[in-house]
């Protein structure tokens, strides 16, 4: 089985770094491959960053169709993931999704940790989308880095029992949060994984009865 | 003042049709000018048509920010408008978000007329995204062009009070359900251009608190 | 084109402030007039209040009905609105209604000003009678005429991207909140003048269908 | 303990049937006296009807607060229950309000059976105002009398598990429908005088914290 | 007219207590027992706890169902509510449900005192149960005793306007705080009563349409 | 990696059949364990089934923790989930949550099929505890095994786009029903091994922050 990990923007030291995490996971059980989507910004930020990076995601799951089981969006906010659920019938799985919904399986209910606070109300758009806003504890911005200073007020302050790691970039953040507050902190790629993995297995895929059927 | 109606498809015939209903609610108030968006598609009916239209659509609120007081999104479906919204502090309002809201104020609840069953899961999330679930009765499709007939059974047998157009396309057809139904039947175009215009006019436009801020 | 704003109290000196500012709105598009409910209170902060200021609203609807083609109700706690709405077809519009829904399309979501704490409830009341809870970050009370300060609140602490005035009373108050903090700032007859003028222009009305059917 | 009921319409006929029906609960157990609001309209379907009920309704709170333990709205639409809990800090119930929230302690969801289809929309926002949507399965008009009919459709169809009569002029019709179909029917006067005889005995009422606390 | 008021957990102490402030309300109105689940832990707080006294429980309603007229439950959290309303067709009221749904008719929302801050999420989980989300303004944590300062908070930085003792064993703490704030304070335990005892006396019990019918 | 899957019913049959499914799944990836909860009823169909499996399920966590990774319990009404959550920190995966959370993510909505009309209320009971209200279209009974009737109704009249067998005795029935509609239709057991091997993998467990704690 061979899952295609999407990195939206074109940092490639991320792309890497992303490629690692996902290799060490998948490692003996699975394939992962990571790859930059042509075209895209440097980071994804705003809805103009969405849009640019699109053309180039679309045309990395039509490309690799084939010899692809399963797609990982490996973005948190989720960018064009409706697009890309249209174009293939195959598992696409967004980390945003997969990690929230992951999260609130393991605990009363969860906090996002974002990259700023500039990204919190989009990250509260992508919640209510999902349906998560009753399992929500908070979104909290990281900023600065301090990482943990934001788990400690979700889970003090929030009543967060799960916490989500906002941002792909943040992978390797979670064993210190864990070990210092002693919950689950939830990496999104891996959740991201998790999924697209078991999908592929199962022989599940998106429905193309309506929402995503595209062009009749 | 003057309006810019953006026409996010290619269908010249369809542009011009929209050009004329904008030109007849606006005529001695206020200037409109309808253009389609380069690069747009056929039809606007999945989310790569969306992806597609993307530039175009943002390439005009750029370039006619400074001769424009407010753009209206002349599709139903609203596609591509947080990135509008995150373009420009001037206002950017979709036709689907005004009239399903202005709808809201005139009854207990409406229906929007979808144009085909395959849109009805698109509306659902629109209407999802904009806090109107409480609001809509439902979304009924009016295939083979039955406008009447979907009409009639969203207000016999769902309750709704007010009937919104749910396409740009079904400009006109407005004056028949009336007449036979004794309910409001809102023309989508004409709401967005009665907040577009009235939002010029007070000089409200979008905020650039967080959401739609754009890059730092 | 000419819209009826009714001053559900009796305050005259307010009712005059009221006239001025919708003067100055509608200036050379349409016509305003400004009226007190006949036998309304001074105030309108109660149930009570809302009780006494009723029978006056209501014959003023009836009897302007034919020389009016739109009502606002210059009061942001709405009262009466659907009394008044079932006794008209033509637009019936409420302020804090069309405040907040317009406010709604501006950001992600809005903070309302309240005159005091003990109308918070009633705001809250009315915004999920709306449906808005969702788009409503917060009602704070500018308790002492703190607007400033209560609106800066809202934004920093509660993450409002869009200030709603939330007393007709606080007319003039916008400007100087929104140079200092950079969001629009909704002055709320405003707001219920570009509805009311924009549902007269398009001829939608109030929907007879049930609601507000009134006696068969 | 003495409770005074109130029928805000005046029809004599149905005050004395409300004045029986309520007798034959409290008797030996707690005193009850049914009057009609003065000045009430024969019939309460319209927001004018609630309209002109409510000085009448207002009156007789303030003159029997002192010689009455409780007081309860005899009318499913519960008109100015708002209006009487800020008139008094003694108990005030809606029979409306009182037998909605009894039924979501009986059963999975419930079914109000309306007068008139008319009155569908109005049932439905009270059902929003008490947070009830959750546990409503359907309203159903039980028009020309088939009250049996909408009953089973309620049952069969909504998966409705407890029938709630929606109009004080219901009163007697349960014992067939519940015969029939074998699940609790609640005649709403008596779940009003449940909830005021008992929040009397206990010395509950109702909170002048904010919402109802009046003129300061 | 008899209720039987089951205490969950096995402290003889808090039984009695019970028994007495329950015969106190009941007091020339109708009969109480009060009685220890056989089996039951000493503290009601975890998931297992709440098994450990199920069958204890189940068995005292079956053993006492032809002798009693309702069921209480007197424990906060409504442990096993559901087995018991399936076990039979007489009224089974938990204080939790009951003090909750009467506190909502009381003012605009109500707070929850709990015994501690671990037992907030199965508190709130509870209130979703309910659908009482949307009048709960808080659940507060009374640590230490500290039953005043948590009511406080909850009434000025929450907003709080009726207060409900979240624990049978808070019995007795009302009054002072009732003075302190001059809100109501709901004794879970007397609102069981007042619904179990009502019910009883209108004959109504659990519906046996599908949820709580049991084996076929 | 080895995961216990844990059949609540006694029925060895569906044991067997449960262990070959699970078998099938994880075959070459990860090792499974099907056993029947001790005490268990031959059917879960009541509060009291679950009641009487809960200390069986509770001692197989307790006595299989230290040689399994994760856990999952095979019925689709997840009884007692909680009661497990609490008892170890390892992954506790619910068929029922794990497979309409899947779902959520590979349509717009899903309907579930349930065995029989009389556990409709409790799977839509089940569907708002885990916040799925607006995700699921509805619970379709496939009574005397009618499941692609049912299948069918949920797709064509509720707008379903995902289908859930509701029931682990429903396994092997996807294959005919998937060709026939052309949506994906989930095996429960399948999306609950998904899940728990997944969180084994990660290292992702139960958080003990508060809801989960059990006794300090």
């Amino acid at each position: 089985m061979k899952i295609l990990v999407i990195n939206p923007n074109s940092d490639s030291r991320m792309t890497r770094a992303i490629a690692r995490a996902a290799g060490r996971f998948a490692a003996g059980r699975f394939e992962t491959e990571c790859v930059s989507s042509p075209g895209g910004p440097r980071f994804i930020e705003t809805y103009e960053d969405e849009m640019k990076t699109a053309p180039g995601m679309l045309g990395l799951v039509r490309e690799r169709e084939s010899d692809s089981d399963a797609f990982v969006v490996a973005c948190h906010c989720d960018p064009n993931l409706d697009l890309l659920k249209e174009a293939t019938p195959k598992p696409v799985v967004g980390i945003g999704e997969a990690s929230m919904k992951i999260a609130s399986m393991l605990g009363h209910s969860f906090a996002v940790l974002s990259a700023t606070a500039h990204s919190i109300p989009n990250k509260l758009a992508l919640i209510r989308k999902y349906h998560l806003e009753g399992a929500c504890a908070s979104v909290r911005p990281a900023e600065n880095g301090a990482y943990l200073a934001a788990a400690r007020t979700a889970v003090r302050e929030d009543g967060a029992e799960v916490i989500v790691l906002g941002c792909a970039g943040m992978t390797g953040r979670d064993e210190k949060i864990r070990r210092a507050l002693g919950v689950p902190v939830l990496d999104p790629l891996v959740c991201g994984l998790i999924v697209a993995s078991g999908l592929a297995a199962a022989g599940f895929g998106i429905s193309r009865a309506r929402r995503y059927r595209g062009r009749d």
